[in-house]
């Protein structure tokens, strides 16, 4: 019988430009399994946004799918997020990259207006309702201060995004590396990693303190 | 004045069916510079050999560049292995990944009677006659056994890579999580990571009994 806590993690495609940031996703994971939980990932089955050539920092002709890459990063092991069942999970939680502002939501292109993914806004919502803690990293508690009215997060000192939340009803907490912001009343955990500049060290200190605390809820 | 060991990580790509292996490649960083030392990304500026669907594990009709696939791992700082210069560097080291077997040589197809990239191959001929460590996580050993003759190595237990590491000359040691093989004469250390069924905890494990060797040679 399996009676370890489990996470559901959801990814935003694979690179930090047009998709998941890799090293906050793969740190977050690292994260659960070292704690001593277990992980499903998961994405949307919707293509990119678009598709950022990492060298030179230009969009690039190209379509990808926001699944299939993100499989990359889950070796395989990944479902689409249209078969997320909040009652499977205990705990739900957002690694960022550019992927969560522009594949999850269209917070890079509408800011404070931006409407969100339909199986992201499930998601939230229904482990939201189930009384269920969220983690979020880097730019993905803008996706709670969207869903969730009133949600207290951080995004690190980021003026314009941090505008984004407020405008949205969000309330934001100024923090700095693996610092977290906890808003109690929502079961919310959000850290800024790589929102701030940061050293790959630095991540794995925010995907701890995300995760640790998440279990602390 | 930088006077910290510098490690140039070279990368095959970015996913483990056709590339680098996300969470060895982000460990190993990540182990760097817990140990308190830099790194500079390379990778060749070359196709990949091919592209596979992560999700179904199926060859897909696409190209894609190696160097600037790898760069999504590297977050755009990484440069053409074709600039490497061994005097730059105090230790190289290669995560694993097919991408290794496919595009850095071409063991996946070839086996023992495989070819290595030039500048692959030219980055090991360098660092070695320079005396400098060379470490090396997962399948990217037998790069290692291939360039440099009588190279003591692990793998793993993988039967059919051992088969082809001794035909080229090789020696090999079984190992499990997290141990290292390593060959004093040729200064290289080298660890299964994900040749062996593993946790992502198992390959932080690795990654950094690998970092922790080399900087002890």
């Amino acid at each position: 019988m399996e009676t370890r806590k489990k996470f559901a993690v959801v990814l935003a495609g694979c690179g930090v430009y047009d998709g998941a940031e890799i090293h906050e996703a793969t740190l977050t994971l690292l994260a659960i399994d070292k704690a001593g939980y277990s992980y499903q990932c998961f994405a949307p089955n919707i293509p990119q946004h678009h598709v950022m050539n990492h060298l030179t920092g230009k969009e690039v002709v190209e379509t990808r799918n926001v699944l299939v890459e993100a499989a990359r990063i889950a070796r395989g092991k990944i479902k689409p997020l249209s078969e997320f069942l909040a009652e499977d999970f205990d705990i739900l939680i957002f690694p960022g990259g550019f992927g969560v502002a522009k594949n999850l939501c269209t917070l890079a292109f509408d800011g404070p207006d931006c409407t969100v993914n339909r199986d992201v806004e499930l998601a939230i919502i229904h482990m939201h309702k189930a009384g269920k803690p969220i983690g979020a990293l880097c730019i993905a508690p803008a996706l709670l201060a969207r869903v969730i009215e009133g949600a207290t997060v951080t995004i690190g000192n980021d003026e314009g995004t941090v505008i984004s939340i407020e405008k949205m009803g969000g309330i934001h907490q100024e923090k700095n590396h693996g610092e977290v912001t906890i808003d109690r009343k929502n079961k919310l955990v959000t850290t800024p990693c790589y929102m701030l500049n940061a050293t790959i060290s630095q991540i794995e200190l925010g995907a701890n303190q995300v995760v640790k605390t998440l279990l602390s809820l």
